[in-house]
């Protein structure tokens, strides 16, 4: 065993997949506070590969403040247009010199907007649909370049923030988090190109009845009439459907754009897939948590986690780590019906020895804390041990935030 | 009793209060995250009365997302000043015109921020130090007037959210709150010009003992010397500690600026009173939650209160009223340790009839649930029915939403 | 003959050809300032086909002030980079809807730009060297439809303005014009991919020796090093050197990038071909004249041709119109040596019908005024009577504004 | 003598006063462009202060380039408002860092337009009716610190350029300036508060009669209803007509606002005193030179004279000190009826030693050119050497730029 401060308690409470009422929602990538948490993530991305090419190390930045300001839109059925384009203004902090050598960071930061736009949101013309633009000022100080090619020591951490992650998820989380990976993937997205990535999707379980209720935006170029239009919104009710059974033996009710009035010709149709287009601005960190979920139920961070730079920043680190302990812990440990890790910071102390590493577990029927305590512990270590591998994964993209 | 869906069960778990390790946080009124709320929630006041003043009635906006990319500055002993403005960037949806008669939603959100920033940061010279711009688009779509002079009726739900409230608070939660309270009130800040408006609390209480970490921007102006300085972190530090004995019998142990280095130079010095002039970019939602504190150990609702329609935004109106509920309740009702009200709304009901009110309660000893069930249920129905309270105060600028 | 009001007098003076000193220049279409007026231009003929597309006729629209704010970059032998990029910002008027139906103002505006920059200025790359903004108003009332598929009636002016054009070219006006169309066209530019776009000359002849000075930003990677760079600006200085022998026998002098100084490594290097991309600002209206040069020797009107709408915008199409005339009276009438064409508009009459054309002759020797008196003044009179194809060639790209 | 490169010829034409068509036109200084030329000069004189307070010495910096977006107002009989504030981009280059000094140039330039916007145009409320942003960029490089207190020699031209002046104004030059003054001043302008600042007067005179078209806005809290207006427009009418006999003794017709239609209500009435509250666009060198005017029958420099440095841009300079220079010469030096001064620059040469400086005379009658000769070269030659006056009075706020 290590000195970490590690400590297993009882969770004191059922687990969320035993309470009475629960709520899940998700946001797609479409969504307006996804797009900026997507582009935020990628720009981060771009940035450290940008520093590591060229000096070595990654040196400090933060640009997890991107703000979309919807545009206007007039979709029709066969293919509408945007009338005003969306404007994205990305917003951070970023070292723009160093050792004498300029870099490149804001066209860096651009390019990497448009590529994840491209890829992500083929709908939005960029330039045309959308015009993205960069402010990125200078930090508040001290270069950080802990992360480098020679230098792989764990950083210190400089503030005090905590991290919270939880494992399994629950059924209702399974379906509304799968669900929008199904529909937004291969598995349904690729054959229906009439179905736009701004899908939103809550989920609410009352005993043993899950409603999923799911806003999709329609592209109107693959939609020619009304007709047209409520096939695929069948089409997505029963994907859905059809979808949950493998997640639950429970009872599902899909609910598909609910708001919908045939009658007044209300219908959820875009031009681009995503509301963004008409009056829903966004910005980073108010939408899905670090797992892909926003949770009630549970205990969550505010830390937006996209952006962060994640060689230094203890919240975006400890967020990430803390739910993929979680799920290791999970994955290797019998008998555990819900657990709850949460990680607090010490400023000055390296970062992998947080102040307290507390997890919270509901073992099953028949199993005792006491079974699994070693089991845990050791496994809780080994990670911590290993939280540079958060780095590292999240620059190569192997990881999301939200 | 009425029909209403409401719900009291156990919490089935120790209150906040008895938990072993508790974490509470709070961004005062000058951290780049809050300025932006406030002005959002300036914004929406000033929209809902220039509209009730025009029309009779609130019209559709939102104005949620403010964002602040921070300026860089050059503070000084005696007095230094800021090099690049902080941009600030009002983003949100207005209706512009109504029955032909233009509005001036603009210039009206303009002055709202300027006056909240003149009474609020006064060291922020606005034109000068901080550029305020705006973006207002129109919405999407159907017009919103439900809250008018001769129309008192409830609304309908036009989404599925949620909000959550909690009553009473820790005393630690107490100690963070009233702590910035009291610094950037009459009580401290009218004597202690030095004393800058970005203050941030940490308190984390670990069994009997409660660590204060504060974060306070000193203002260079009234700041001479290092002398000077140190002095104006010691007031603090007297200050928060002797107040905490107000709320607590425990140990406090209250540090102030712990990342200052006096052999490096390393201070936490200001022009303006406020991060935002050095590297710390803003946004709405990112801080407090709408009882003003960010409490890890709580459930708490994603919503940005600030800023949204309290007219007809659900989110917002059920945030701030399932606090009020908890209070409410708490203050009316003896024997309550901790209570949690959660509300969700169900779309196209009045909002005064929730999908479901979901209150949880820990009582103290010797009382048991039966023992106050139908008083608390008859006070949440009670609230319930008085649910547009919520928008008139918060229009007339009552309740406070971070 | 007609009632136009037609005056033709002797100039009185010496023809440009004959003066002593003589100065002309031309920014080239890389100019921060002729990028400005190019896309001004390009977003007006695409508005322009906007509404006649969408509704018949052209509506109220102006788009003569595009703003470019200079990035930074860092050229380098062999290829170097952008670090911040230039913003472009098309300002102006636009009608944003007409009878109910939304036209997209901004996005077809964007879209132009894109284009035009995609096409004249390869080495930008749209979106990551240069962020392209837009902001286009309500203008400031009535609409204006005069120029439609059915109504092709004479519009009637609605300012008090005036053009003024000149012909022949002089020598020293061809050469440097033609120079940079060569420079920048097929004839040179096609097989000098090292050449940038951004050229600038100044001709000026004292008596019979004509310098001309070009200053011509090389793209740096086409240019592997300083013996590259040097050929480079030889070929250039080659090539105008002998174009010029085209337009006179008159000694000419040619210099090129005269302010670099080698020893210093004080270049004109850039990686995209135009001083945009380094602390050069532009915007329309500062450069060249409608006729595509700056004549200090001869009377100029003020006027930003680039970006007005050709419909009614007495003022563009004036200049326009006056250039035309003079080149058209020059061509089919001998003996002319110099002409000078001026037209003032009078608020309320149709615009075919001027308040005053004013043309002022200096003929060839052997030639009066009265040989040629009554030919000018048909030419002039037919040509005015069919003024509405300024508007029209305007419109389909035929005639340049800078 | 000196060796100095100056001719005096003869100007071998009619005196503009003595051509048969005359237009002169002027902006009022609250015209949008003139707005923009304003904001551009008062930012350069803070700019230059701002230098030589800090450094002791004027840095590179050029501030030309300030773009402004129009607003939309909805003025009415007694008092209006502004709906969408006008946007004004105060763009250019300056240093920002010298020595290790931080210069803070963005909070200074803002400042700068706060104040000029404050006196000049006092119906705007700076951060409610007009927002004000700033992009300085950071220039092409080499530093320029020639004009600094203990080094006070004269600069090198750093580019070939040249300016152009005259001397005397002619009676309807005259008038159209100093009516635009009278009515903006103390004159007229204190007591009648219902005058805007932005006057366009247009002068045009064929033979004896001169036509003088007046343009005013109107202010609309002054003006309780259409008679109001009409006595508005009448006293601006009788003062302009009995200001224009000071000057002329030829017919003079006096026009205000002739496109107003008081049967259709159409008048020219505003909020703040500028059509920039409206639909009307402005930059900077779009509208006077830098004689206050636009004189089409006479030779004029394209150069934007506003907010360039002073101290080193020779366009700037030669354009100031020309027309000083016809100015002196015709005070000094009896006999002249029409002179114009050009000043050529050369690369590398000090600035008092132009290329050429070009003088052309038109002499009363009586006189000839040899009679004045000796005084005109030597009152040229004087001030040549004195330029360095011209950089010291642009700074001090004496010689106005539009």
């Amino acid at each position: 065993m290590t000195d970490r401060n590690i400590r297993l308690e009882s969770a004191d409470k059922r687990a969320v997949e035993d309470q009475e009422v629960e709520i899940v929602e998700r946001k797609g990538i479409g969504h307006p506070d996804s797009i900026c948490d997507g582009i935020a993530e990628s720009v981060s991305r771009a940035l450290s590969n940008l520093y590591l090419d060229r000096v070595g190390k990654v040196l400090h930045y933060n640009t997890d403040e991107t703000q979309l300001v919807a545009g206007t839109a007039a979709p029709a059925f066969g293919g509408g247009e945007v009338i005003e384009p969306i404007y994205l203004l990305i917003v951070g902090r970023a070292t723009k010199e160093y050792d004498g050598q300029k870099i490149p960071v804001d066209s860096t930061a651009l390019r990497a907007a448009r590529e994840y736009l491209n890829e992500n949101i083929p709908g939005l013309d960029v330039g045309t649909d959308i015009v993205v633009d960069v402010k990125l000022g200078e930090g508040s100080g001290d270069l950080q370049d802990v992360f480098g090619e020679e230098t792989q020591q764990v950083p210190m951490a400089n503030d005090t923030s905590f991290g919270v992650g939880h494992a399994p998820l629950t059924e209702t989380e399974q379906i509304v988090l799968e669900a929008e990976y199904a529909l937004n993937g291969a598995r349904y997205g690729d054959d229906h190109p009439e179905l736009g990535q701004d899908i939103k999707l809550m989920g609410k379980r009352e005993g043993d009845v899950i409603d999923v209720t799911v806003a999709a935006a329609m592209v109107d170029s693959h939609i020619d009439d009304i007709d047209d239009y409520i096939e695929a919104v069948d089409n997505v009710r029963e994907f859905v459907t059809d979808l949950a059974t493998e997640y639950t033996d429970r009872e599902v009710n899909v609910e598909v754009n609910t708001a919908d009035d045939y009658e007044e010709g209300s219908i959820y149709l875009t031009t681009t897939g995503t509301s963004a287009e008409q009056g829903d601005d966004g910005s980073v960190g108010r939408g899905n948590r670090a797992n892909g979920l926003i949770t009630p139920n549970r205990p969550m961070s505010m830390e937006a986690t996209s952006g962060k730079n994640p060689v230094n920043h203890i919240g975006k680190i400890y967020n990430l780590l803390s739910t993929h302990i979680a799920e290791t812990v999970v994955a290797e440990v019998d008998g555990i019906r819900d657990l709850q890790v949460r990680l607090l910071s010490q400023i000055g102390r390296p970062i992998d020895e947080p102040h307290v590493a507390d997890a919270k577990v509901i073992t099953e029927e028949g199993v005792t804390i006491a079974d699994i305590e070693d089991e845990v512990i050791a496994t809780i270590d080994r990670e911590l041990a290993n939280v540079t591998d958060i780095t590292r994964r999240t620059i190569e993209g192997e990881l999301t935030t939200f």
